[in-house]
């Protein structure tokens, strides 16, 4: 045995009680003047459950994936009647959202991913990670076939198969290439970190080449022309960070080929940023045509060379093609194969993702769910239901539905097809009863009674209002966090279920069903000015959006550790700028 | 025209004001309570010359290589007459004191790199900066060859040809295999960045690897069974890095193989550290063993294979293998092959590096020098210019020398022959007196008189004392150093000579001979626990040496912002530990 001394003490304490370096880190944080906001813990959630009982064997959770629906879902789960395996080709997690910071330098690689292994280590359900890629799915048999993603040197031996009784797939997505030729070999894409990474080598080796000295002008102008394909907020973000860093730091190290810089932005569509608000779209192309940076829309890619880029303009079909140095694409995703593959094995051939209903369960299969940007949430349609949904409301099997009736439904209808709520909320009615008198004219509300064909088509546009959630971090993070709670609650849900009424069939469904709470969304600019599109239509442009956003991304970074060296990061841009060097 | 807000004006200020960034700095490392002492500023010299008049050709510096040698010449040259052309693979230059600090990730990789554009951007002499590789010298046309090291998509147009009028060879070293059999293809290195980033990645691999169900106990073991080959500084260094890396964090996250991890550290001589004092070398080897780590002395390794590596013991010769999972070699330099192509242009054929005289010429070019890791003095021998000695000193060619006679070249002999100091100090002479007086007899000193023999006889032992200067960062910085000097005084030194008198020729040399001022070397072995040799044997072990190291680290370090970022990397590390992403 050995005496501590005063320094181990230390040390010792801050590796055993977190909350002390949280502190310090506080004092840190908050010394560059930065309202860290922090999310409530998880741990804290009023959906804890007793240990089950010794000797039940516990049943088998299997995550594919350690993105935002995969981590988020871990995090949030706490019933310690569970065994998960996690399985990921990475072993952290990385707060994709500043990614496009990474790019550039604005902020490290390393600050913005966490380890699944420190993310899972405190918490009180058995959960396993493996380094492994999963490259089938038998779903018939409850198994996954996974392969550690290394080079392992083991003669077969880092091949293992997995079996489950729930399979959580979250494996996100790809960038999406529409199949259009040389993309996959000429371009960069920005999904992974190592992406990032790759990106900002190349900006400053395409610099350090343009420096040399036998080049024509022409050829240096080439290899400076840098393209981003897709004006979405990716190819928004990245384009405003790579003209800042170019603008404020390495033009100081590169006088003599400043002229021949360009950035292109390539948008398909009449606008970039086109989920946005107009203001926010118009106010982001006009600072982009004062930076310089030339904004060519409703402008498709049909073909990438190794040195030429070649466009159709949308509206005339005309052709041409530009002489470029590197290519970004972000044009949205696509499902990765393994994903495609067991999605012929359910019987999903023509989809864009893995379909589930509205509890995240993969359409036709019981035991998987499916969550983030590898699945889409098929949202179930009034009308296929609306006969069912009368028979169920009409109690009385009267053939007519009077208002009491009605009413009795009214909020299970709400909760199961969101879409109404969203109806009567665009079409400004107060209640149902608007819906039902705009149907059947004007008469008293208490004397309203329908038959089925007024029904139908008192709810006839309802349907009109379902839209796919977007492939954004928020839905993944929510999703996640969703199904955390379901399986928090399995069996009690399982007992005393409380979704809303079965329309086909008899009870109730054990959960509500997932609900996505848009909370606004940022798009960077550049300069120190952000968009911030928020909740209920507001919109705020320009710095105290950049500290909005520096707020939330703060607040919203998946630990302690990562919160501070982001914060450092930023501190350490704006004191000695982005560095350049080809590492 | 727009106006400056605040935020822009404080912003700028910061960019275009280094000296406020600097205080700003100061302030928050003084927080982490480090003593800090920076280097004098070479630009506050006393060596500055006049700026040349226009219209004069200005010479042609070529300067190969950014290592320890290279920017230590580019930072202190100061003589805006020259025109100077660096060429280098890398864009920046790294502080590879820190580099087994990297592999483990105590320190970041970017935290300690500086780009050379910056280090020369505000100078007042004209540099330019080329990224390239040398691929050939050609001394008899004055030119150099190169290529840019990327993959330029350029046909052809990426090499270029440069003259020059002085060519300052500081390539640095490449490690050396002493051509054992798959070292080159299993092994890992740890000369340069890529190498540090590369090893860790693969300690943190290994441990997933290592964790995937399949895994016989043997298998596990293999994998996690980390050898260091070489118990030089850098390898010791390394030990003690992975050994705190494993046991303060990784154990954390991987409990399960715990027991399965192995470190062993090859020493082919009979201790390890053995250029350091005995006390150090004892402690080390006490340390390691107290940690675990497997220090096999007088161990030479012969052959390694994907999986297995074969060592022979050098005292009976018995050969055994062992399997591992990842081997670090750092057994010592070898030339690049650009050098030993060079070398036999210069007829230095049977040579370990590139040898110049004691001005770092290299030997039969007069326009070349070589520093640093590529190159090693090689002291004069003063028995080769004995005759010469004699008879200059001989001022009445009377074939005796007087006591007053000698005593007017002492001062020259010495600065000349260093080595007569050295020998003097350590036979606890008190000048060169003695040493006539031990060739003669005892005699009154003013009586002496020497012919040749006995001239010879006094000076018979002296050239034991010479040494080749170690190839440590130390010696390439001093060297970087020396040189830029000479140049910024090189036209005046050409009309006004400040070197010894030649012994063989008329006049005095140009400039004084180098000389290395030993200014002690650390060893860290972990657990906060650095051993330091300091000047005049001075030996310190423990805690405190630490923090001298930490201190002196951080001073030496190139920048400002990099200094910041090893500080902030060493806060971090305390508070939340290492993180083990696989990025």
């Amino acid at each position: 045995m050995r005496g501590y001394t005063f320094y181990e003490r230390v040390s010792r304490a801050f590796h055993d009680y977190s909350s002390l370096s949280k502190l310090i880190v506080i004092s840190t944080v908050g010394g560059g003047s930065l309202i860290a906001y922090s999310e409530a813990n998880a741990s804290s959630d009023a959906y804890s459950v007793a240990p089950p009982e010794m000797g039940i064997k516990k049943k088998k959770v299997v995550v594919l994936g350690t993105g935002w629906a995969g981590t988020s879902f871990l995090k949030n789960l706490n019933n310690p009647s569970y065994d998960v395996q996690v399985i990921s080709p990475r072993n952290y997690f990385a707060f994709t959202p500043l990614l496009p910071s990474v790019t550039c330098g604005t902020v490290e690689a390393r600050s913005i991913v966490e380890p699944v292994r420190n993310i899972v280590r405190k918490k009180n359900v058995d959960i396993c990670f493996w380094e492994a890629e999963c490259f089938k799915i038998d779903a018939e048999n409850k198994k996954v076939y996974c392969r550690s993603s290394q080079n392992t040197n083991l003669n077969g031996k880092e091949e293992f198969c997995m079996d489950y009784d729930y399979l959580v797939i979250a494996m996100g997505a790809r960038a999406n290439t529409f199949n259009t030729p040389g993309v996959e070999e000429n371009c960069n894409f920005l999904k992974e970190v190592e992406d990032a990474q790759r990106i900002r080598r190349n900006v400053i080796e395409s610099f350090e080449k343009a420096s040399l000295p036998n080049l024509s002008d022409e050829e240096r102008k080439r290899i400076l022309h840098f393209v981003i394909v897709g004006g979405g907020p990716t190819g928004v973000e990245f384009a405003a960070e790579l003209h800042d860093f170019v603008d404020e730091d390495l033009f100081k190290l590169y006088p003599k080929v400043k002229d021949s810089v360009k950035i292109t932005l390539l948008e398909a569509a009449d606008h970039i940023l086109n989920m946005f608000d107009k203001r926010i779209t118009a106010f982001a192309e006009e600072k982009f045509s004062r930076d310089g940076i030339d904004v060519k829309l409703g402008s498709m890619v049909v073909k990438v060379t190794d040195k030429e880029i070649f466009t159709k303009v949308r509206g005339n079909g005309e052709t041409s093609s530009m002489p470029y140095g590197m290519v970004v694409w972000s044009t949205g995703i696509a499902p990765h194969a393994i994903i495609k593959d067991f999605m012929k094995q359910v019987g999903q051939t023509n989809r864009r993702a893995l379909a589930t209903d509205e509890w995240l369960r993969v359409e036709g299969s019981d035991s998987i769910y499916a969550l983030g940007d590898c699945a889409t949430v098929n949202q179930r349609r009034v009308m296929e239901d609306i006969a069912a949904i009368f028979s169920k409301a009409d109690k009385d099997n009267s053939g007519t539905l009077t208002v009491k009736e009605f009413q009795e439904v009214i909020k299970d209808i709400c909760e199961r097809y969101p879409q109404v709520e969203l109806y009567l909320k665009n079409k400004k009615m107060g209640d149902f009863g608007d819906l039902l008198k705009e149907a059947k004219g004007d008469v008293a509300q208490d004397a309203v009674e329908l038959n089925i064909e007024e029904f139908k088509k008192a709810l006839s546009e309802v349907d009109s209002q379902m839209k796919n959630l977007p492939a954004t971090a928020q839905v993944a993070a929510q999703q996640g966090k969703y199904l955390a709670k379901c399986f928090n609650r399995m069996e009690e849900a399982e007992k005393n279920p409380e979704g809303p009424l079965r329309f086909r069939g008899t009870g109730r469904h054990r959960f509500q069903p997932f609900r996505y709470q848009h909370l606004g969304q940022f798009a960077p600019l550049g300069g120190e000015q952000t968009a911030a599109q928020l909740p209920w239509d507001w919109v705020s442009i320009g710095r105290s959006s950049q500290w909005l956003w520096y707020s939330v991304y703060t607040s919203k970074l998946v630990s302690w550790r990562t919160r501070a060296l982001v914060v450092s990061d930023w501190t350490r841009r704006f004191i000695f700028g982005r560095d350049s060097s080809g590492i």
